[in-house]
């Protein structure tokens, strides 16, 4: 699996290419969850893809954590602590995106946002935070934890409050996204 | 189980009467609980009444749904995504209610709201909000996510916030709550 | 394990001195959580040690209560039901705290709070709070359920909202901080 998504998520982690097998052993339950979740979406053969899914969905048990394998997730994508997060199957995120613990990226059901959001690149999504709705997230936006966003939000901002303001401010995250692909 | 509580709570998920063989064997965590507390508050027979306990302290120690036996929930309860809910046992819940993970209705232990709240019909409460105290909350009542209600909420409102703001709305759960029984 | 740390973590629980037989075979998960976490403290023998750490995170798998052993806690310390609570390793925490499900005590990256919280004795902190960076909280202090909190809090206070505000008052854990130790 060289050069794969996931090769790019691991670095994220670990600062390194590769995985040792100590690490590899010892795979924490989110890092694997993306490892299960990658072979899904890059699977081409139906048995294999099926047996992925069946994996993926019983560590979605033990863990809560419940990403759609059908959100498009782009390389370089870093969870935060085991727990439940979920991430609706029409969500859009770009590179290097930290979600932590308690996360929701869900959907709106009606009205002019009904939908799911796209965010951007290097955003960093704080605990028990929601986004929600059609909603476009720029590049580089720290969002706190607890903030609530249904709205658009430009890049290298800082989000924060329910309701939420937004701040600009250049390398809004900088000393939390590192590491990037 | 013809008619029973349990059958309408499952109408909300599948809009349709019954349960499918291949539903049934392949039951969501979310569902089981439901069916497990639906059997506890039903049973009568105290030996099928300990079994049900027994089996749903283990799907809660799973799942982290801790929604107490004892609260009165109205028919037609729905619970979005699997994942920890907290219900006290003091709590009375009207029908065809939607619960998000992450939420909370707890009591409070003192002061004039000491106790838990009373939540009418047709009501959405949304990721990780808190509702707390002896408060009412009306019927067809939309809770946003990470709203922190500690008041009474009037009929057709939106609440949003934290702290919160009411809008009175027509129609506020419209699109959310759905399949109602 | 007279007068240990464990056996005034569990007076906060039942209010009287020593865990029953029956008590001690049916310990909810929260309850075995701490009880290790307190064995991985004061263990002074490397063999036990590590036998400890691994129960404790084998029950942090299935809890998703993520408290580091490295963090300082005081006596008293009582966890509202069982669910995700995360508490970083460099934060410091008084004596009879009440944590409830979702807390996050987290760490700032960046900037004049960098680092993690120290909260002090008589503390009580809400569903899905979340506390961050280097900042003092002082004794008897109230933290509403959905409150972030990334600034210093005196004594006596309730803190509540997004953004937060402080309003001071007396006894302001009274009737939610009991069975102190």
């Amino acid at each position: 699996m060289k050069n794969s998504v996931f090769e790019k998520d691991l670095y994220r982690w670990y600062g390194e290419k590769g995985e040792s097998l100590k690490r590899r052993l010892f795979r924490p339950r989110e890092i694997s969850y993306m490892y299960f979740l990658r072979k899904v979406q890059s699977a081409s053969n139906p048995v294999f893809k099926a047996y992925y899914k069946l994996r993926l969905h019983r560590l979605s048990l033990k863990t809560n954590i419940q990403i759609s394998a059908a959100a498009k997730i782009g390389e370089g994508f870093y969870i935060g602590h085991t727990g439940r997060i979920i991430i609706n199957p029409k969500a859009v995120l770009g590179r290097n995106i930290n979600i932590a613990t308690g996360v929701v990226i869900g959907r709106e059901n009606r009205g002019e946002r009904e939908g799911a959001p796209t965010i951007g690149d290097n955003c960093w999504i704080g605990a028990n935070s929601v986004i929600v709705g059609k909603v476009n997230i720029g590049n580089d936006v720290f969002i706190a934890p607890l903030t609530f966003v249904n709205f658009d939000v430009p890049d290298h901002s800082i989000v924060i409050g329910n309701p939420a303001k937004i701040s600009p401010k250049e390398n809004a995250t900088l000393g939390y996204i590192n590491r990037t692909v």
